[in-house]
């Protein structure tokens, strides 16, 4: 047995269950043990983006990471993008980086470039010095690092550099898979010096981040919010929450600094349960970064890499609060809109819409706008763009559909981002996933007009303006789709994109809708 | 004058005359400067891929730095595999990088990330603590730093990190252009020493890479081959060749590293003119990595960062060879093949119908094979995928066609690596470039299938022939350009390849042409 195989079979036996591959020469010796490694899924992709964004959708819908399978420094490179967002999202993942061997390095082939470096910016283990001997025990520690917490930083995402003698030369086969990392607990004197804070009453809330969005987690806050008056609030993208009526209610903090301020006004005491204190997503000449409001003090429940749902247990039993009420969203008849489409109409459709258990994935303003109203429709699962970097979202609703093949997932994806990774679509065709994407159609990047109307500009230039606008020439969506083997339409006004939307959760398979909204500055 | 704008400025005042920008929030006074500053054209591109690729082609067909605006570490990130085959062709390049304040970084907002780590993998010139006052000048040295050859290392790529602050901070204004570095000349006893080797006769060749393949220096050493009777060669995949009838004919070395060795069997005396030792593309069991065949002595004429045109000069001097004469590659009339599509016959109706003065940009097997054929055509400069980074084509043509509005451009891409970049096609549209696209629609990683074989794999299992094979969905590529504003259609016969290039070429704009041609392995 190679070197290759043995990794494989004991990725494999550790429990990875999906491979998301872009081989090139150097990984043919994977692929061979792929090959013969049958229990491990293999999927290709067309782009390296979809093959990490995709593995990032999976490991938030299961808990556990996927593989990839990439193809030296640039295949990395055409990754790091959605291994970033991954990152942030606290997403375990493999990625398995093919090289050339350590004595092929120095003659300079037109591939080589440092890998390592790469690897540093999104990493919380990196090996590249494996050989055929070691091979096996790196990928089960490997596994083992996607699950172990870093204290202080977010990422779990493990990256093997492996040289192509590493996987062609002699194994003495798999290993055993390690034991299993455990989340640490906190210390009972952070109970007892929160605990008081809460008890009090006053205007407190709990900032849920990471963990603490768990729904077991999310459940114990509104317990204890039930007991004390305390809001709950989670961060502005968060990588995952359960929510829709059923689940715990949670509020979100928004994302312009001036708006997270003035959502924090009057909170005495800010509780932090696995994330931190809110930053602004960017900088502005004048605006303050770090978003406390006056008079606000900020504690600590959690850090990312304790376990929140333990901390909030404890908090509710130091609370007597075990059986208070949970508070869920509520459902509400939401009415199907009508006439021309806007960001409102779309959303508003969207929620009319929402099929039961839904998983929705967005990188878009429009999608992440959806997020209240669709919280008072079905029982979803909403995954955010947690580092910012666009073109996740086809991407992650990919991964998440691969995850969950008895779900339908649902894609909410500006033009700007779904322009990036488009070629999600064509994994979405091969493996027959239930992915409808919405393209919010507004042909621009209208982001960008109003962080530039931010600078104290009230006439956009020329070139400027061009530097925002995607609308010369039009991208026509449908037939970029169907390029990839996914069937489309647009939709005009609300009753179509209602009527296409309900089409195409009752047929199986991907189908993309670009819903032309006026653009809105 | 804020920063951004002093940096603007300067870079126009040294020269600069194309800006390709992704921008986001942090670039936003950038994009004001831009705006500002009107004798720099900003071009944009929805993909970063497709800006750095595009700023390659510019500076092979220009000897120029384009420079590219990225947004932060993501957006690098996505620009980083065609940064790699730029810096493999020896491109000046200048990326400016927007990021965070350094105040704001300690917050760890969304987009926070290590991008120097990144920018490491391929820049020859980094800077990323620029302040207000700063900032101009840094723009003039990252300017006069991409036309510094770096001794012993290909890559003439500065990267501008640059925090807001620093572009909306105030400046003192633009900076004077530094002066321009010159190549270093070769010492004089290295002619000395290899001029006999090339006057005693005998089995000699002359391997011309980077600077040695400029125009100028293949007249020399062509002048020099007629002297001596040396033979002259090529990289396997140079930045730039202007060949065709008319230029001075080189042979190009292959591949597969067997047939590296079986072209160089015999040579006594390889002579490196601007490259290195030519090196197994990838590495192979038993396979030797460094292809020097038994018997051949190696020398060095010049180094990558050494005058080659100035050295040929000097050599011919030496040999006498001055007024000899240049073989020139020779017109060959090609008739336009007919019938089914496939390889040969694509590249016979490309080489038939080439227009005069073509630009051809190609990162795929088949338009690497054309090269050739299309040498007794016309005048062309033909651009290669140098780095082996897949995408490369599509971007690179872009590119070219900005640098070179009045000549015709022709990609010739596989559908493997133009799904890569596939959002090329939009720029093109939205710039009316003259950019004909025909993709080898072999629905297959087709080189993967022969790279497996090399294993000594007689079969391929399912798996593995799924992770080789595009074509479930076969992808159709007049949808997708369409999609993008270009025009195209299919061609299943010679004739009908034939055709649709010449009309191509008689059409303003861009146009693609799927040709679909059966898969050969």
């Amino acid at each position: 047995m190679n070197g290759a195989t043995a990794l494989i079979e004991t990725l494999a036996d550790c429990g990875v269950e999906l491979c998301i591959a872009n081989p090139g020469t150097s990984e043919m010796h994977l692929v061979q043990a792929l090959d013969s490694v049958p229990q491990m899924k293999s999927v290709l992709a067309l782009f390296e983006g979809v093959c990490t964004g995709a593995a990032d959708g999976y490991a938030r819908m299961t808990g556990k990471p996927a593989a990839t399978l990439l193809h030296l420094g640039p295949g990395l490179a055409n990754g790091i993008a959605n291994l970033h967002n991954a990152r942030r999202a606290n997403s375990p993942m493999i990625n398995i980086i093919g090289n050339h061997p350590n004595y092929h390095i120095g003659f300079d082939a037109p591939l080589t470039s440092d890998i390592d470096t790469l690897a540093k910016n999104y990493s919380s283990w990196i090996k590249s010095c494996s050989t055929n001997d070691t091979l096996a025990q790196d990928g089960a520690d490997a596994y083992t690092a996607t699950l172990r917490q870093t204290p202080g930083s977010a990422g779990q995402i493990a990256t093997l550099i492996m040289g192509a003698d590493a996987a062609w030369g002699e194994s003495t086969g798999p290993v055993m898979p390690n034991a299993l990392p455990q989340r640490s607990k906190i210390d009972e004197q952070t109970i007892q010096k929160l605990a008081p804070l809460l008890e009090k009453g006053g205007s407190n809330m709990l900032l849920l981040e990471h963990h603490g969005t768990d729904p077991a987690a999310l459940a114990l806050a509104s317990k204890i919010a039930s007991k004390t008056g305390c809001r709950l609030m989670t961060g502005t993208f968060p990588g995952r929450v359960d929510g829709g009526p059923g689940a715990a209610a949670v509020e979100r903090l928004p994302y312009f600094p001036e708006q997270v301020l003035a959502t924090l006004k009057g909170v005495e005491n800010l509780i932090l349960v696995g994330g931190q204190i809110p930053a602004s997503f960017f900088a502005y000449k004048g605006v303050p970064g770090q978003l406390i409001p006056e008079g606000c003090k900020v504690s600590r429940l959690s850090h990312i890499e304790e376990d929140a749902i333990d901390a909030l247990q404890r908090m509710a039993e130091r609370l007597s609060a075990q059986n208070e009420p949970v508070k869920n969203f509520e459902k509400v008849e939401i009415a199907k809109p009508s006439g021309e489409l806007d960001t409102k109409s779309i959303i508003q459709s969207v929620a009319a819409t929402l099929p039961e258990n839904v998983i929705v994935a967005t990188d878009s303003g429009g999608g992440n706008a959806a997020y209240p109203y669709c919280q008072n429709s079905t029982a979803n699962t909403w995954l955010s763009l947690t580092g910012g970097a666009i073109g996740q979202g086809g991407p992650c609703a990919t991964g998440a559909a691969l995850a969950c093949p008895d779900r339908q997932v649902l894609a909410l994806l500006g033009d700007g981002g779904a322009a990036y990774t488009n070629q999600s679509f064509w994994t979405q065709a091969r493996e027959g996933l239930n992915v409808t994407t919405v393209v919010f159609a507004n042909r621009s990047y209208n982001i960008l007009n109003v962080e530039y109307a931010r600078l104290g500009v009230t006439e956009i230039g020329d070139i400027a303006a061009g530097l925002f606008d995607i609308g010369n020439p039009e991208i026509n969506w449908v037939d970029m789709a169907k390029g990839f083997g996914v069937p489309g339409a647009t939709a005009d006004t609300a009753e179509e994109l209602s009527s296409l939307l309900e089409k195409s959760y009752e047929t199986p398979g991907p189908f993309l809708i670009q819903a032309n909204a006026e653009l809105q500055r």
